[in-house]
């Protein structure tokens, strides 16, 4: 029941959803989850001019959970090179982590 | 100050919320929190029918910290024996984290 | 390419955004992301009352990539000191991690 896994959060523009989405399919990972995000990154303010939680977001995290550390680096590679040349972005991986359950996931 | 701690992250459809807080309550841990989400999952498109930000996310993320990981396996368990027959979800722990401040929760 | 770095995530009150993120640029970080969160700590019940996923969360959790735990833990000393006697809030740090790609974050 139990198995290791690695978790990989990319947090870039919402309008760069469906692509990386196809990625990701292409990938052979099983699937993703998606979170409405705001912020502020290093070279340009994030989100809407300044922080702010109002209800539009204008990123997004995305995070898949992979069998092994091969496949995050791929998905990350595939879209660190369509897009983070023009738009915002960063891709991190998270090691340790535990599986425990997972159901249509 | 600083703590060791687990935390486990459930992730899974949004009508689920009010019994998986039922049960987070039950096992003993102080808190959580939600975050709602959309994605895909393995066997069915999770969210609306396809990758989508838009306002209205059939997921819920929970993430519960717990002081060990005993805690953590124990509500993930009660959790998958309840609803993971039935519904979509995943639940995964990370296990290395650091508690610095926590103030009511 | 790839570097190490710790995550510092801050779960506390909405109305909070705007000093903690003054905190963070003061520190020296790059950026950070917000998502807009519910859910219950234990002592008080936060978000509206009870668990809930509508669209009027009162929380927020904030997330930190910083190049090392020093910068981490300053920013959370900082942010547990100013508001954290007064307001309900966590701080903690997750500590293995790996960038793998950063653009104007």
């Amino acid at each position: 029941m139990t198995q290791q896994a690695s978790k990989l959060v990319i947090i870039t523009e919402k309008l760069l959803l469906k692509q990386i989405a196809k990625i990701i399919d292409e990938s052979g990972a099983t699937g993703y989850t998606v979170v409405a995000a705001g912020g502020k990154g290093s070279r340009n303010v994030r989100s809407s001019g300044q922080p702010s939680i109002s209800d539009t977001y204008s990123n997004i995290k995305i995070e898949v959970l992979t069998p092994n550390r091969d496949m995050a680096v791929k998905i990350s590679d595939e879209v660190a090179a369509q897009f983070f040349d023009d738009y915002s972005g960063i891709a991190y991986l998270c090691n340790v982590m535990e599986v425990l359950h997972a159901h249509k996931f």
